[in-house]
């Protein structure tokens, strides 16, 4: 475990990026903050766990809407400084009910919805 | 444009997160930073250009070594503070030879190399 987490190089705040993908249909789903602690976490229960700047805290992916991601893979990239998550979805990753957080694709000059909305946010979040 | 740009949420130094995918593989590449102007060129030139940290200046992916990226789309995430580039990725993406920089992965508890080198970086980059 130490000899993986030596080799991340967290940022001047303990953090590194985590790019979240669908291991099966290869969609990227998310992109959140891991300190050390939440990927040590992650790769002992093989389920994500992050760090949530704004509230800061960790935070288990899926504690509250049971949209919980299983880790398939972890992959770091070459200069240590960012992560790709290959996970097994279930539900949503999106707060918004969209299956992925990147569901707004330029059009034409604007940003336009273009994804798949999979649940109510306020029937998980009752917000 | 404008109307573009004015929904990122760069960050305290001016930067957002990108992460890089093969809009045919779907394969994740890299992850890199793009400030306020690098993001306008990528937008208008449909090739993709980041702001490099380490240099504190712009860089044109592909400008020495020719591996350059052309965008076929361009999303951004529900915060608005990281956006996801599918493109088409001539020859590798990574400085070290490897198609992906993601080329490491977890395996029994060490980083083992597992990804596809399809070039010599000394070659491309004569080091």
């Amino acid at each position: 475990m130490d000899q993986l987490l030596e080799k991340v190089k967290f940022d001047e705040k303990g953090l590194v990026g985590a790019i979240v993908q669908d291991h099966a249909t290869r969609e990227v789903l998310m992109f959140a903050w891991m300190n050390r602690e939440s990927l040590g976490l992650t790769l002992r229960e093989r389920r994500a766990w992050y760090w949530s700047r704004s509230r800061g805290k960790l935070w288990l992916k899926g504690e509250t809407s049971g949209h919980t991601q299983k880790i398939h893979d972890i992959r770091l990239d070459c200069d240590g400084d960012a992560l790709l998550l290959l996970v097994e979805q279930h539900g949503g990753a999106c707060h918004t009910g969209f299956r992925s957080c990147f569901y707004r694709a330029e059009r034409n000059g604007e940003w336009t919805e273009d994804g798949e909305k999979i649940f109510s946010s306020e029937q998980v979040y009752g917000r």
